[in-house]
């Protein structure tokens, strides 16, 4: 039993942590973004299309999680606006904390939007708040369209769910319908999104979508 | 430091079951491969491609682990094949003791293979030795030919690299060179092979591969 304990000790310390965090990113008026999905859902290529509709009109800054490396936080840093490179040295997940101990490296006063790109990884990163206004799960139709069924935290816990290359729904046996039933069962109040990041199709909903939590 | 302190020992312990296991499967002759990769990757298609080209010379079993559901098991079930569904009620790994715990629902005596597919998770299930003589890393073209740079313990854990969707290699922008390139430098033992499980290709090298390892 002992390390349930200790789990339960991490959760209700991050869900402390995320309180403070929200308060605090809420007085700056700073509207955070938590976008989680698998590895090469296309959660990077989503970020940056995001990036070029809102970046006329808001300031943002991006922090990058990692187990090594920053090639995503370079692609971020091409676009000349602040990014902080998360390294969780082999973690699976980010925690509220590792939020916190990065957050002095931006100036929040002169943000709106924070884009946190969480490790790829449809499981853990559910678990934990962040600090966030908003969790956004990314599924890329290569994934396949049961993994609403076998994954279902990341989509009870996400406020909007975004297909990703949803032009290649015709050259995979993806239902998108069964994604969308399958994810309004598991949460009502999901709203749901098909993108091509490399078009450009469907990332002005996104925006719109976005336009109305800001601060 | 009280959670690290956690962590390690299960490590230890999961290396104690790990070491029984692997024993108690040598002596029935019986070939345990882990099969990891993303959410949708191809993990499940894979398996029941190799069983297919397997089956006829060699009894053999699967166990499907998901945080949630039946669907993988359904598809092996169908196969006429001994399937166990390990349920993780959520959990984002499975560890050495899930197997044995599993294990006895098995006639070991009566089989020479044992599948598991373990839950679709690039990161948590590379940390976990279950018993198996093998671990098969998944990589799909569509996720892209960064992933070996970002989630590096998968890779240099692996005895194999299976590149699935191979097919696909012409449409998204994959450089197999850079995964098997990146692969070798963590890893320089590692047998990296291209598989479309769709139309068969290059079923017969992972078969062949397989077979070396055959008790």
């Amino acid at each position: 039993m002992r390390e349930i304990k200790v789990v339960r000790q991490i959760m209700e310390w991050n869900e402390d942590c995320h309180n403070e965090l929200h308060n605090e990113l809420n007085d700056k008026k700073v509207l955070m973004l938590n976008v989680m999905g698998s590895p090469g859902g296309g959660k990077t290529t989503l970020i940056t299309r995001l990036i070029e509709k809102l970046k006329d009109k808001n300031k943002i800054g991006v922090i990058e999680a990692d187990l090594a490396g920053i090639i995503d936080a370079e692609k971020m840093a091409a676009m000349n606006i602040p990014v902080v490179q998360l390294d969780t040295a082999g973690a699976c997940h980010i925690e509220a904390m590792s939020i916190k101990n990065i957050l002095p490296e931006f100036n929040l006063e002169a943000l709106d939007i924070i884009f946190v790109e969480n490790i790829g990884n449809l499981v853990c990163p559910a678990e934990f708040n962040i600090g966030e206004d908003l969790k956004i799960a990314i599924l890329s139709i290569p994934e396949g369209d049961d993994k609403v069924e076998k994954y279902p935290l990341m989509f009870a816990k996400a406020n909007a769910l975004v297909l990703t290359k949803h032009d290649l729904v015709q050259y995979f046996k993806f239902d998108v319908n069964r994604v969308i039933k399958n994810a309004k069962a598991l949460n009502e109040d999901i709203e749901i999104f098909m993108v091509n990041s490399e078009t450009g199709e469907g990332i002005l909903e996104v925006v719109s979508y976005l336009n109305k939590y800001l601060k």
